[in-house]
């Protein structure tokens, strides 16, 4: 068995090395004004969850992870393509403490340089690639496509007055599990999977992508500003039909009910308010039932992982599982 | 030897095929949120001179078009999601005679359509595709890569007081030829061309790309504002620093220079004072220099097309370059 702190390790080594290699990705391309924009939210080191994801998929069917870097490197940069473009859409100023690329910059930059980082991403995607890359650029871009659909519900859910818990499901696979799935399906395949283990570390990244997002869900709420990088209370500033924002809607009753309608009628609230809706939240008990969702979605995608044989991999992936669900950023 | 009636018969034929095929790619996918606005810019028919271009270099190089549908839809793709993003950055309210993306919906839905958009090139690039699609991705990834740098360098040279005519043709090369030849690079790829065979047949399509631009440049001045499809001098307002421009910069002196310098500090001018301008172009010759470098550029492309054994090929894509030298649209 490995130990926690074994594990911890290895996260840390294979951290470093994944922004080791971002940091030479965009460093000497030119024109800068395309690529600076993109190395300055690249630079800032987020929880790499993705290309890890990718590596220990690789490792755990057996491939060396050496081989899967590149495709490492892709997904990372993809994820920050989304959110380059996302905080545009979603109006956002800032993200780990820092300025949104759209504000630092401007917005016609943003967009620019979000193209340019996904047309990268693409590049590394199949670089020194020796086999068929096909399937690869399949599960990529089905990646992509997702994000893109998740993120139009996310903004079409903005605009609607009723939004089930189960559309919120659909849109939340879609924006954040899908791109997960992927990235354990590109890594499962580099390492040489069969379509079996492919599927079953699929099926466990995208569990952990709900139970993740449900997870943001709850930080952005009860979390702690200078952790999370975000303004707290920041979805229902927003207007954002949440996991828990959903829940709060189908328990509620009289002035309780009333008042979370004022958020979907004025779509927000003053930030003044945050506190009044973290206590209905806490009154209601979704932030407890938010909590159970977490890790009923983490078990199920433990139960994928069962069917990997290496007890290794079961391991470090049992451990990432955990230290999502215990994560405060 | 093939008549230029039965080119255009041919150029006809294809189009309707590239436009029936293009109808059913976005038509059925959900959300619509997300399809819709794409499907509205595809709807409109323009030259699809990018996947004409993929096409006849397959055939070129002796292969069945048939098996190349799929990346020329891609290609044509492609075009469009840099239209939607371009016209977002260049604030241009209309295309041939149709209002953006971006106006007709809104900022938010044009960024993210258009990346919708990609990832159905992508999709559609290595779709039913038999052999390994590594090269193609390559060439399409790079052609992606070089449009968002010359997009760059073009917003760059908009807050530039001095870009030579050196600098002009790297950034058109950039945000236009190198899509050309990526599409004849593909296409003869695809064909099963020979590297000397790709390499020429891309050649042809990057020097037929900056004749295709400066002629761009001409009709924005020239050009009747019913056909173009787009304000008269709409460079000229956006401040644009056109082949032509810089022409006039260069051989201007006195007041002339002067009017010149004007459009420059004031990035643009009022549409009021294009034909102004148009008159300067005029008396300055540049009207003129400018159509000797399409000619130019034109023969160069052509030059490239005789490394091709197959005569039916090299009479189709001299009458593809002359029929671009004469466009009015």
């Amino acid at each position: 068995m490995i130990s926690e702190k074994k594990f911890l390790l290895r996260l840390e080594k294979e951290r470093n090395t994944i922004n080791k290699k971002l940091k030479h990705v965009l460093a000497k391309r030119t024109p800068r004004s395309l690529y600076e924009p993109s190395d300055y939210i690249i630079a800032d080191k987020g929880k790499r969850l993705r290309p890890l994801l990718l590596l220990f998929s690789t490792e755990a069917v057996g491939g060396a992870v050496k081989s899967s870097y590149n495709a490492a490197l892709a997904v990372e940069m993809l994820h920050n393509f989304t959110l380059i473009h996302d905080d545009i859409m979603d109006n956002a100023d800032k993200r780990r403490n820092k300025l949104t690329v759209h504000v630092k910059y401007d917005v016609n930059t943003a967009i620019l340089a979000g193209d340019g980082l996904l047309a990268v991403a693409y590049e590394y995607l199949l670089k020194n690639l020796t086999i068929p890359g096909n399937k690869i650029v399949e599960y990529f871009t089905n990646g992509l496509l997702e994000v893109c659909e998740g993120q139009s519900l996310d903004k079409e859910f903005e605009l609607l007055n009723s939004v089930s818990l189960k559309d919120y499901i659909v849109m939340i696979t879609k924006k954040t599990a899908a791109m997960m799935e992927m990235c354990c399906a590109v890594g499962a395949h580099l390492g040489g999977g069969s379509f079996e283990e492919i599927r079953a570390l699929g099926a466990y990244g995208k569990n952990l992508g709900i139970a993740f997002q449900i997870q943001d869900d709850l930080l952005d709420i009860t979390g702690d500003e200078k952790d999370f990088g975000k303004k707290i209370g920041g979805d229902l500033i927003e207007g954002k039909k949440t996991f828990l924002f959903l829940s709060a809607l189908q328990l509620a009753k009289g002035n309780d009910k009333k008042l979370l309608h004022t958020m979907i009628q004025n779509k927000g609230i003053q930030p003044s308010q945050v506190q009044t809706y973290k206590q209905l939240y806490g009154k209601l008990g979704v932030l407890d039932s938010a909590r159970k969702e977490i890790i009923r979605y983490t078990k199920k995608a433990l139960q994928q992982v069962r069917k990997i044989q290496s007890q290794n991999a079961q391991e470090i992936f049992t451990f990432l599982a955990y230290s999502l669900i215990q994560r405060t950023t």
